[in-house]
């Protein structure tokens, strides 16, 4: 029988979903919700209902699993906890200093109701985080680094849409090459802020605007842009829609350290990602941990589960048979 | 309590598995296990008994796990369910083709002992195979890619080194780079066994050999060398010495995928290693398994198991807690 899941919000993450499940012939899309009036929100697969979120208990024992779709600002921290009462959950929360506090909130809730609840599920966190504790766990004595991009941050396009004088705005994260081969070089440089990555940002102004006094808000905006070497070009309405409509993103995990009896050996431990589409690509990673949500359940366990509570097997369709057969 | 580690077996592997446990405050060695007269075996830790092999069962209850370092050939096939019934054990059991027969076997001990067996850890197979399926999990539509090297083939090395009038030799493997490339770009190439790798070999031969002939062997051994674009240099025994004594590998896992609903997003997972020793980084490996089949075992767990059964927090020292503050 396939896994009935669910999709809750239905924005960028929740088509991704909703794409990632047909790549995945053992689940099924049961039901979509929103917060808008059901009626208006056109979905991507034929037949599938979708309900307002707030007759979500109505659907309790429709739905093995259900994957949250919402903002880690403010909509995760209330739903996952709610939601986990009564289903299954995956959610992406991604506000990496409050996991702690998350975690214990689902945990309460998903262990009371006898639940799995996965928390925090994508690429970052998510598979980079599996990376630094996979390298870190191999070689102790040793450093992590992280990279992003290159990709679009949204959070940084939309502090420049936020600037008088700007209609539209996308800015690319892209880490610096030096960088990354100076730490691939296994000489564990001490990197500032400005030595990692770049800021590139592609602004439309409106008709009239002061270019310069933009692109010196932008390049001055403390916590945003201030600390790091950031280039403004201005384009056109046009411009920004033919070239930079995409969501691309991605990045590197990389772990350098020594072994041997006198430190004598180094190695070099590098993930990467290169992705046309975030959050398609974030999408997917949730799917299979959905899958793995609903085994994890089967077996009798409960509570909140991060990826590092995950055995990996959990997220194949694979019996364990093909997969020691095929991949070990 | 530190975790108990004996090591069985006190080659290359196993004096990679003693430097490793020394990074590793939770873990102590507590025996070496070999086939060799003991008192003719010198360790590098200070105060650790160097015992028979023969008298293995006699300390039983003196180590928490049995790491295995004999070769895949004849060695583990035997030893790894023979010492399942007494310790739990790990091995890097890595002949791919008869890992489901091992597997079996060694199931039936553990099991019926229960304990707790790992087989098959150490880069690949190993971290190669969970990036191998990590990926193939989250990007069900897509092709797999392995590149081995630039690293030292014992393998080949050995068979190079059985050639009449070879007085010592080391080969290379190396990835080439065009083929990299092409798999990067998301094109899903077929590619052959010569466009993958190349051979690179450096040989000693003895005085008066035939060096023509030599290398003739080389080039036309088959499944070896026969289906490589191979190169052959001849070098003194002090240049051998002097220039390929380190024993590096490395390699790359990438996958390639498609998403969204018309399949118009293309993403790249790559995962490589570049290793100064390969039985150090694989003995690191399997020294983070090691303390996974205790703490495995401690909650009531038997039986074979590989690296995709395993949860990745198993591996760490630190506490659940600390991983999601620190890590996710």
């Amino acid at each position: 029988m396939s896994i009935r899941v669910g999709i809750f919000g239905y924005g960028n993450l929740g088509r991704g979903i909703e794409a990632a499940i047909r790549q995945n012939p053992d689940m099924e899309l049961a039901a979509v919700f929103t917060r808008r009036a059901p009626e208006t929100v056109k979905i991507n697969t034929v037949g599938v209902p979708v309900y307002h979120a707030d007759t979500v208990s109505d659907h309790k024992n429709d739905i093995d699993v259900m994957i949250l779709c919402g903002g880690s600002a403010t909509d995760l921290p209330v739903q996952t906890p709610t939601l986990a009462k009564l289903f299954n959950v995956v959610d992406s929360f991604d506000t990496h200093a409050k996991i702690p506090e998350h975690f214990e909130n689902v945990n309460k809730a998903a262990a009371a109701a006898g639940k799995v609840a996965i928390i925090s599920v994508g690429w970052d966190p998510g598979m980079f985080s599996l990376n630094r504790m996979y390298a870190g766990a191999v070689l102790p004595e040793g450093k992590d680094y992280t990279f992003w991009g290159k990709g679009v941050s949204q959070g940084h396009s939309d502090a420049i849409r936020r600037i008088d004088g700007v209609a539209d705005a996308k800015q690319y994260t892209i880490p610096v090459e030096a960088a990354l081969e100076a730490v691939r070089s296994g000489s564990c440089p001490e990197l500032t802020t400005r030595q990692k990555h770049i800021r590139e940002c592609f602004v439309v102004a409106k008709e009239g605007a002061d270019l310069a006094r933009i692109e010196n808000e932008i390049k001055t905006m403390p916590n945003y842009f201030a600390d790091y070497d950031t280039t403004v070009h201005f384009i056109s309405k046009e411009e920004l829609e033919r070239d930079h409509s995409g969501i691309p993103h991605g990045g590197f995990v990389i772990r350098t350290g020594k072994t041997g009896f006198n430190k004598e050996h180094s190695h070099v431990i590098e993930y990467s990602l290169k992705l046309d589409s975030n959050p398609e690509f974030t999408a997917s990673v949730i799917v299979a941990y959905a899958r793995a949500a609903v085994r994890m359940n089967q077996r009798g366990e409960s509570g909140c589960k991060t990826v590092f509570d995950v055995a990996p097997a959990l997220l194949s369709p694979l019996s364990a048979e093909e997969l020691r057969k095929t991949l070990l």
